[in-house]
């Protein structure tokens, strides 16, 4: 296991800055950051006594680990143009396959996943984090633990096919979860009454699988296969037939959950 | 608005027994628990000093409110037995219209409801529990407020339509984000994954209503339009058609919202 000491980070999003900031934290000193534009690279570098850059040609090889944090599909065409191959890189994708860096000729790479929604303008506490971890060789695997035990608490190996099944896991929990949330605003804005009065259930709804599996968690008209108030129900959402549609559709898998149960 | 002293409480569900609890520890005496099981009713009424009973012929009608705690489609059922009328009487049900007391010559009545989901075996703390209160009538509406706001700080006044509104978009908040959860940890189930891996975004996805609109919180492949992992994500589940089929249907609404704020 090679001790790392210096850190560049490629990407000035959420991710990208998140572990800039934690890492310089944590005494690993961030040597470049590369943005697209300059200022976005400025903005994250700045307190963190890191060099702005927007040139991947004016990489410098004097690190020993590379974070490679930008979008999905900007990651193969990124990494082909870094100037060097002779350091530990990896990227914090949820669904890119780590062989990209084996087809661009990295000797050790691997992959440095948070599985957590990162937003502008919202702090996070990274300790709290889960961060999937997987790489080409032993020692690479062992330094990128290092990193991220420095950083969060929460720190699982998994290989590429289990990252993309997570990943999709968490498009159930997060995207869709919130999309539910933006259904429930969508009924209240139309109707002038206030989503505050439902943010209470919306924190408890999640705060329950501390204790209670999402089985056994479930109440409400579909899992009581309550026809009547679901027939109601899908009445007053006669104005969005998409959204009826869904209804249905979560309430009929909701009711055969139920009676797979009993 | 009249003073009120003593409560009686029919049903020993989740509701009935919170409710019962947190009127006893703010100096309202409860007289008496109705449960058709006699033993639920001995277990609620034990630690508040109230009397059980298994028959509504027995309430007595020495009490200035009355608060109906059961399953929506038992309501009716149960309120046509209670043996007077001379009482303040409330359910605490987000689809049944109160008229239902009017039904039964009731004059005093009204709604409590608790917009929250409640499970046995999870302590909830009312305080912040916000309940949705309705009257025939403004002195019965002072008295039902000053009672609410003993045990809560979140009471708003809503009529019996815009509780039914409520109550759809706390299906779509509770049930079916809950529900997303249950796909997610069927998902890590199937491939030996550990679901408390999901947790930390489960709790920050609802934790981020606090700052963000769900609009605004929106992330992931369906938000960004990335066809290539939905793609990814939809050969995943090839073998669960129904889930396919739903993570299809929402994608498509989050890939639409999305286009409708560009």
């Amino acid at each position: 296991m090679k001790k790392i000491k210096n850190i560049s980070i490629i990407g000035s999003g959420n991710v990208g800055c998140h572990l800039a900031k934690s890492f310089f934290n944590k005494g690993y000193p961030v040597r470049q950051i590369y943005s697209r534009s300059i200022e976005n690279a400025k903005n994250m570098a700045q307190n963190i006594d890191a060099s702005p850059i927007n040139s991947l040609g004016a990489l410098q090889n004097n690190i020993d680990f590379l974070i490679v944090a930008v979008h999905d599909d900007a990651i193969e065409e990124v990494i082909k143009q870094i100037p060097f191959r002779d350091v530990l890189i990896t990227h914090t994708s949820g669904s890119v396959s780590m062989d990209v860096f084996a087809q661009y000729s990295f000797r050790d790479y691997g992959i440095l996943y948070p599985l957590q929604s990162f937003n502008k303008n919202k702090k996070i506490n990274l300790k709290k984090v889960p961060f999937c971890l997987e790489a080409n060789n032993s020692s690479s695997l062992a330094s990128i633990k290092t990193l991220a035990r420095s950083i969060s608490n929460y720190v699982y190996e998994i290989d590429s096919k289990e990252r993309e099944t997570l990943h999709l896991a968490a498009v159930f929990v997060n995207n869709f979860s919130n999309y539910m949330y933006q259904i429930a605003k969508d009924i209240t804005d139309k109707n002038d009454l206030p989503f505050e009065i439902l943010k209470p259930l919306i924190y408890e709804t999640a705060k329950k699988m501390k204790s209670l599996s999402p089985k056994d968690a479930q109440t409400g008209p579909a899992k009581r296969n309550d026809l009547k108030t679901m027939k109601k129900h899908l009445d007053q959402l006669q104005d969005s037939p998409k959204i009826k549609e869904l209804y249905k559709n979560i309430s009929e898998l909701i009711i055969k959950s139920a009676n797979q149960t009993n």
